[in-house]
């Protein structure tokens, strides 16, 4: 086997990393805040969208193992927040793989990351995300678990469609992942894509800014928590409709293509259904 | 007199800074580069735009003396390289005040940086730039020279339209200026704005672009220099055409918007009319 199943369970060294209000505010450009959403792209008042805290809370991969790191995608990521992210931060993290599950065409590897405050220790985002490799699969574990996912029998009670760019992708970039498929016409043409594709990152942080602005009154302080699983490709300049249930905290979601393309499935969040007194 | 004119001919300490690929790509988008121009916005065989100069060899302002910053106008802008400038890079620049001239109904202050190698102590740029400060001039001073610029009696050899976008001010400004006049509409209204005004400064790269690609065959290495006067506003969104007439390596331009208003007027560039051997 190629991958090192021994990682399982195996927590990391910790790994501090701090963000400046400049990184906060060029995330909130590359998900496609503009001149509509000022406090989260300038530092007037600024607030910190909650889907950062996905890259606050990222540490240096470690290595799964020893296998074509083409053949690896961006299925799930999930995130849960304990307070709202101030604008310049500095976390601890530690990560532990959690999970490699057969899928028969490959491996589902599940990451847990845990980002605490350097100081008090408080915890500040966990996080989790799976990858999926492909040809990895088939020896012989389990297929892990597979939870139910349901929408409502009702019409979305909010739909919400927001235009990317066809630079989209290179304002994204610079909020860390440089992987050249997002950039790179040939590098994207030898992985079988006709152009780069936008990050799978900047398609959920475009999809929590719909969540943020229909169900939170675009007050991060009121969002906790959002997972979805990644589901088709986004080409820069597609256009992302989310569809909504509310039911009190609870809300599902599902962003689509224009054409119908699922993109996000399977979508959760926690948003409190009123402002903290 | 609120302006100090006891400032003119004192060089500044020398100031040290530092840029690196991500400044120089997050620069490229401000000013409008985009999926057209990957070598610019992305590290794969990155070369940075020329107009990159006048930032590289920026230096935190001298107080000028004691006035109203609302009344203060960047007027003019110049720089000359002395070589392409690196993805990542580091210059020690030091700053003088060249002249403070009075036009009547304000001053013109004049400064001057020097850019070069802490390393080598070799000059990398040479910047100029102009401030007009309203409510400041009649204090007997000399008017200073006025050049002349006359374009040749033909149609321009080269036009060149680039769209801005709404959003153009809010990427442009993470590259240092955060003036809240190009962010802010309240701060805009009071100065007298219906909304925020694009830097001068992305303006002048948009038109850097304009004159790279027309003239010297997206060859950074061919740009020597780039001078012209600041005469109205731009809105983000706003189209920008560049006329260009071009005489072996003299080359002489104009910004205009759609409606004919010119925005940089008097421009003039020398670009080597051939690669480097």
């Amino acid at each position: 086997m190629a991958l090192d199943h021994g990682l399982v369970g195996v927590e990391s060294e910790p790994y501090e990393r701090s963000w400046t209000a400049r990184d906060t505010m060029l995330y909130a450009l590359g998900v496609g805040c503009g001149t509509g959403e000022l406090e989260f792209a300038t530092e007037k008042g600024q607030r910190v969208l909650p889907t950062f805290a996905v890259l606050a809370a990222q540490a240096p991969g470690r290595r799964l193992g020893d296998f074509d790191p083409a053949m690896l995608v961006h299925a799930e990521q999930a995130f849960e927040l304990y307070g709202e992210l101030p604008p310049a931060g500095r976390v601890r993290t530690t990560t532990k793989v959690t999970g490699i599950h057969d899928k028969g065409s490959g491996a589902l590897v599940t990451t847990r990351a845990t980002a605490v405050d350097p100081e008090t220790g408080e915890p500040v985002v966990s996080s989790r995300s799976a990858v999926f490799i492909r040809g990895e699969g088939g020896f012989g574990g389990e297929r892990g678990p597979r939870g139910t996912w349901e929408p409502p029998d009702r019409a979305p009670d909010h739909k919400v469609t927001y235009a990317t760019r066809e630079d989209q992708a290179l304002v994204y970039r610079l909020s860390g992942d440089h992987n050249p498929l997002h950039s790179d016409p040939e590098f994207a043409a030898r992985a079988g894509f006709p152009r780069p594709i936008l990050h799978g990152l900047c398609t959920y942080g475009v999809t929590g800014r719909a969540l943020l602005h229909a169900v939170a009154g675009s007050d991060p302080a009121r969002f906790r928590a959002m997972s979805g699983r990644f589901t088709s490709p986004v080409f820069p300049g597609d256009a992302l409709t989310v569809s909504i249930w509310v039911d009190g905290s609870d809300v599902l979601f599902r962003t689509a293509k224009d054409d119908g393309t699922v993109v996000i499935d399977r979508g959760r969040a926690v948003i409190s259904p009123r402002p903290a007194p």
